[in-house]
C-alpha cells in the first residue's frame, strides 16, 4: 500500500494525461486552467487511500478519484461566481479570467465529465457508485444554498451551521472514501463505515479551517487573516461565541458583525472581535470540537475490517491534514 | 401503442407526481416553477414513442423521459442567465424571478437529478444509457458555447451554423429517441438508426423555428416577430442570404445586421432585411432545407426494424411538429 504522497503523485500524473482539447477551445480552457492550479488533492487521495485499504491497487480507482476532483472543481467554479470571488488559490477565478458565461457553461461541462469518469468501472459497480455520487452532489448543492441563505438570515444556530458544513464539505470527503472503498472491493458495511468516518473527518477539517482563518500564524494559507470576519461570515467561531457569551457580550458581537465593513474600520473591528473570541476561549472550544469529531472519525474507522497497517496509512494522512498550521 | 397525445398526458401525470420538497426550499422552488410552465414535452414524448415502437409499455421509460425533460430545463435555466433573457415561455425566467445565484445552483441540482432519474433502469442498461446521455450533455454544452461565440464572430459560415444546431438542438432530440428505444428493448443498430434520424429531425425543426421567427403569421409563438433579426442573431436565414446574395446585397445585409439596434430604427431595419430575404427567396430555401432534413430523417427511420403501424405513430408525431404554424 502506497503512502499518501505517492498517491498524490500518481494522481497528478493521471490528471496531466487527461486531455480536454475538444472544440470550441474556450469551453475547455477553464478545465486545463483550474485543474492545473496547485492543489492538495485531498479528496482524490482519500479515494485512492480507501481503495488500497481494501488491498486493491489505487490505479483502479484513478478515474473515480479524477471524477471527484472534477466535481470539486465544478463546485469551486460555480461557487466563485455566486460569491463574486475574484481569486481562487491566489490566481484569478474562472469567471474573473474567462467571463461569467464561460464559467457557468464550463462548470456544467465539468460536472458531466465527472460522471463520465465516475462510471469507468466494472459494470456491476456502476449503479452503486452513481447512487453515492448523486446523493453527494445533491447534498453539496443543498449545503451551498444553505450557506448562501445564512448570509442574510439573522437567526442561524450552531446546529444549522453544523448541518450546513456536513452537507457542503463533509459529504464529499465521506463520499470520496466510500467510492474509493467500493472500487477497492469493500463490502457495503465497511464502505459505509468509511463514509461515516469521512463525515466526521470533514466536519473536523472544516472547523480547523474556520479556526485557521482567524488564528493562523502562517503566511502560507494564501488568504487574508480574518477574512471570514471581514466578510461577516457566520462561522463556527462566531456562532459558538454567541452561544457562550453573556447578553452584553453577545450584543457587542452582533453589533460588530452587523456594521458595514467600511475598510478604515476593519482593523479595529477585527481586533475587537478577536478580543471577544479570546475572552470566551473560542480558539480552545473550536479546537476541542474539531478534535472530538476527529476522534469519532477514528473510532468509526477502527470498526472497519481493514488490517492495522492499512488503517495506519489512512490515520496518518488524516492526522497530517488536521495538524497543518496553514 | 399509444398516440403522442396520450403519451404527453401520461408524462404530465408522472411529472406532477415527482416531488421536490427537500430543504432548503429556495433551492427546489425553481424545479416546481420551471417544470410546471406549459410546455410541449417534445423530447420526453419522443422518448416514450421510441420505447413503444419496440413493443414496450411507455411507462417503463417514464424516468428516462423525465431525466431528459430535467436536463432540457437545466439548459434553459442556465442559457437564460447567459443570454440575459428576462422571459421564458412568456413568464419570468428563473434568474429573473429567483436571482442569479439560485438559478445557477438550482440548474446544477437539476442536472444531478436528471442523472438520478436516468439510471432508474435495468442495471445492465445503465452504462449504455449513461454513455448516450453523457455524450449528449457534452455536445449540448459545446453547441451553446459555439452559439455564444458566434455572437461576436464575424465569419460564421453556414456549415458552422449547421454544426452548432446539430450540437445544441438536434443531439438532444436524437438522444431522446435513442434512450427511449434502448429502454424499449431495441438493439444497438436500431437505436442508432433512431439516433441518426433524430439528428435530422432536430435540424429540420430548428430550421423551421428560424423560419417561424421571421415568417410566422400566428400570434401563438409567444415571441416577438423577427426577434432573431432584432437581436442580430446569425440564423440559417441570414447566413443563407449571405451565401446566395450578390456582393452589393450582401454588403447591405451586413450593414443592417451590424447597425446598433436603436429601437426607433428597428422597424425599418427589420423591414429592409425582410425585403432582402424575399428577393433572395430565403423563405423557400429554408423550407426546402428543412424538408430535406426531414426526408433524411424519415428514410433513416424506415430502415429500423419496427412494424409499419408503430413507425406510423412516430412519423405522424414528427410531421405534426414540422407542420405547426407557430
Amino acid at each position: 500500500m502506497r503512502r499518501a504522497e505517492q498517491l498524490q503523485k500518481l494522481f497528478e500524473e493521471y490528471l496531466l494525461n487527461q486531455k480536454f482539447n475538444d472544440q470550441p477551445r474556450n469551453l475547455f480552457e477553464p478545465f486545463n486552467y483550474m485543474l492545473r492550479l496547485p492543489a492538495k488533492r485531498l479528496r482524490p487521495v482519500m479515494a485512492l487511500l480507501a481503495c488500497e485499504a481494501f488491498g486493491t491497487d489505487a490505479k483502479k480507482a484513478l478515474p473515480q478519484a479524477f471524477a471527484i476532483e472534477l466535481f470539486h472543481n465544478f463546485t469551486l467554479i460555480h461557487d466563485d461566481i455566486m460569491d463574486r470571488a475574484p481569486l481562487r488559490r491566489g490566481k484569478p477565478s474562472v469567471h474573473n479570467k474567462y467571463g461569467e458565461t464561460i464559467a457557468i457553461l464550463s462548470g456544467d461541462a465539468m460536472l458531466v465529465f465527472a460522471y463520465k469518469y465516475l462510471v469507468q468501472a466494472n459494470e456491476q459497480l456502476v449503479p452503486k457508485l452513481l447512487q453515492v455520487f448523486n446523493q453527494c452532489a445533491i447534498d453539496v448543492c443543498r449545503g451551498q444554498q444553505f450557506d448562501m441563505n445564512f448570509e442574510s438570515e439573522q437567526n442561524v444556530s450552531l446546529s444549522d451551521y453544523m448541518k450546513m458544513i456536513e452537507l457542503k464539505t463533509a459529504t464529499l470527503i465521506a463520499s470520496s472514501l466510500k467510492i474509493g472503498a467500493l472500487v477497492g472491493g469493500s463490502n457495503e458495511k465497511d464502505s459505509e463505515l468509511l463514509f461515516l468516518s469521512g463525515k466526521e473527518l470533514g466536519i473536523s477539517f472544516q472547523l480547523r479551517d474556520d479556526l485557521l482563518d482567524v488564528f493562523s500564524t502562517s503566511e502560507k494559507s494564501g488568504k487574508q487573516r480574518g477574512g471570514d470576519i471581514l466578510q461577516n461570515k457566520k462561522t463556527f467561531l462566531f456562532l459558538k461565541a454567541l452561544q457562550v457569551a453573556d447578553d452584553k457580550t453577545a450584543a457587542k458581537l452582533l453589533k460588530y458583525y452587523s456594521s458595514a465593513s467600511a475598510s478604515v474600520q476593519d482593523r479595529t473591528r477585527v481586533n475587537e472581535i478577536l478580543k471577544i473570541f479570546t475572552e470566551l476561549k473560542i480558539e480552545e472550544l473550536t479546537k476541542l470540537e474539531s478534535e472530538n469529531h476527529f476522534k469519532k472519525a477514528m473510532s468509526l474507522l477502527q470498526k472497519a475490517k481493514i488490517t492495522n497497517e492499512r488503517k495506519g496509512k489512512l490515520i496518518l494522512f488524516s492526522k497530517s491534514l488536521l495538524n497543518r498550521s496553514h
